[in-house]
């Protein structure tokens, strides 16, 4: 890996602080950034240098990896990384965010002579760190061929959609879309089998031989299990990402339908003091909604 | 197999032919009957009794096969063939029913003597002829411990459910629910990418990683290429299933909200005339109330 770029990483999150790791641990220098400081303690004792500010973090970084919670929070940082950044930076946004958001960002860094690429991550943080993630990238080719040596030191598949910023957008939201399907399948029907009586471990069995993806396996036991404390991704999470979906499905012109039905569960979960609890716990709302406990 | 066993079976859509064609294969005495007198010339030729009545298909029979459209047509064939069947006698219900139908057709046949079990089929006609069918079975077991090597003759597998008569129909109607999710999932995802200006063919690729079922595969290239007029089930059939799904989940007291979605496109697509399509058309719906073609 090229030893002489200088890469700044801002927002250090969960997922932040798990991409930040990995970079370390393939011995690039990084400097870090977060608004509150004491996520970057453990950083520091890994080698990462602390800026007190964005830009301290930015204005001599060729590369600069962002991680923050949606849209606003983007068009924010952005803003204040094109006014320190040197020209020819490469922004590189890992985070979820709408296609049409990575469309204005685009703009919004050519206007600054910078670069910004999309970058989302399918995978928990967890995922990240066993470098087990797959990152989908779109966005200027000669940057993406540039980054990819980084997207790497997290990713096991880094999956290059090509040149229309917006792309790996549209990929990443599929692929949630997905997941929350199959988390409310997986809930209504263990919950309709344990209402006619028949042992759900045939619902569990019957579940993973039609799914084939590990991220899915995990929620056919986790929702068996109802180990909703185990937080993989939290409700407040689903919540934005199930917003998210149906924003960027009426953006296309397309009826978010079964976003639509997984989002009134996620809203009941969250008037009833569920908003720590992982996001599959939609399974509980669905349960109560049916009569049990 | 025992040959001194006297078999008829009733009902020769396209899956009690398929059905009785296996049993013929695997050299077993056989007396069909059906309302249309036509479906049976084929089977006659594969040697196969010819009966003019229910009362004449059943009268002599150890055990009677039925493969219906749905619960009303069972209870009505039900009643001709306890009229008319010898004390003991074991119906083997092939058809999809509802889980309380089922309990009440159990009822029934103890009434008369004889007893009924449940025994519905996953897979299309083509998977019964190639033996790769899945078939759930639940009711008596001494009676199914001798009906077991007659479900091989079209079964890859029998998962036998156990003594509660209606667990295999629970069963069935999860896995269908499963399917019609995977549909709408498909097809909605399609339109999103397709509306977005992404190469579907990446959702294509994510959808095949993400499942590993072949009965889904199959949905996830037909939606792909558009191929309705292949029908592996007509639209017809799905709007009787998503009606039974339905029913099944209230009659449990769970609110069927994925199968609610996949009805409104049903109904769409039965009041434009796609009544003899593939009912994973409703993709076309989707296509259509997004504003393409």
């Amino acid at each position: 890996m090229q030893s002489n770029q200088k890469i700044a990483l801002i927002g250090l999150g969960k997922m932040g602080s798990a991409i930040a790791e990995k970079l370390l641990e393939a011995g690039l220098a990084l400097v870090v950034f977060n608004r509150t400081q004491n996520k970057t303690e453990p950083l520091q004792k890994m080698g990462a240098q602390v800026a007190d500010s964005i830009q301290s973090a930015v204005s001599d970084a060729d590369i600069v990896f962002t991680s923050v919670i949606d849209d606003e929070a983007l068009l924010s940082v952005s803003k204040e990384i094109l006014a320190h950044a040197k020209k020819g930076a490469i922004h590189v946004s890992t985070s979820t965010i709408l296609p049409n958001t990575a469309k204005e960002l685009e703009a919004m860094h050519e206007d600054a002579g910078c670069i910004y690429i999309a970058s989302p991550v399918l995978g928990i943080p967890k995922a990240v760190r066993a470098k087990k993630a797959t990152t989908f990238c779109s966005g200027n080719q000669t940057a993406i061929k540039k980054i990819i040596p980084l997207l790497e030191t997290y990713s096991a598949m880094v999956e290059n959609m090509g040149g229309s910023i917006s792309h790996a957008n549209v990929f990443k939201v599929c692929m949630n879309y997905s997941l929350i399907t199959a988390i409310e399948l997986i809930s209504e029907l263990y919950v309709f089998a344990e209402k006619s009586g028949v042992d759900k471990a045939y619902i569990q069995g019957a579940l993973k031989y039609m799914y084939s993806h590990p991220a899915v396996h995990v929620y056919i036991d986790k929702i068996y299990q109802r180990d909703f404390d185990q937080v993989n991704f939290d409700m407040k999470g689903g919540n934005k990402d199930v917003h998210l979906f149906q924003k960027a499905f009426l953006d296309a012109g397309v009826s978010p339908d079964l976003a639509s039905v997984f989002e009134s569960k996620v809203t009941e979960a969250l008037a009833n003091q569920m908003e720590n609890k992982d996001w599959s716990a939609v399974s509980d709302v669905i349960r109560r909604r049916s009569g049990l406990e």
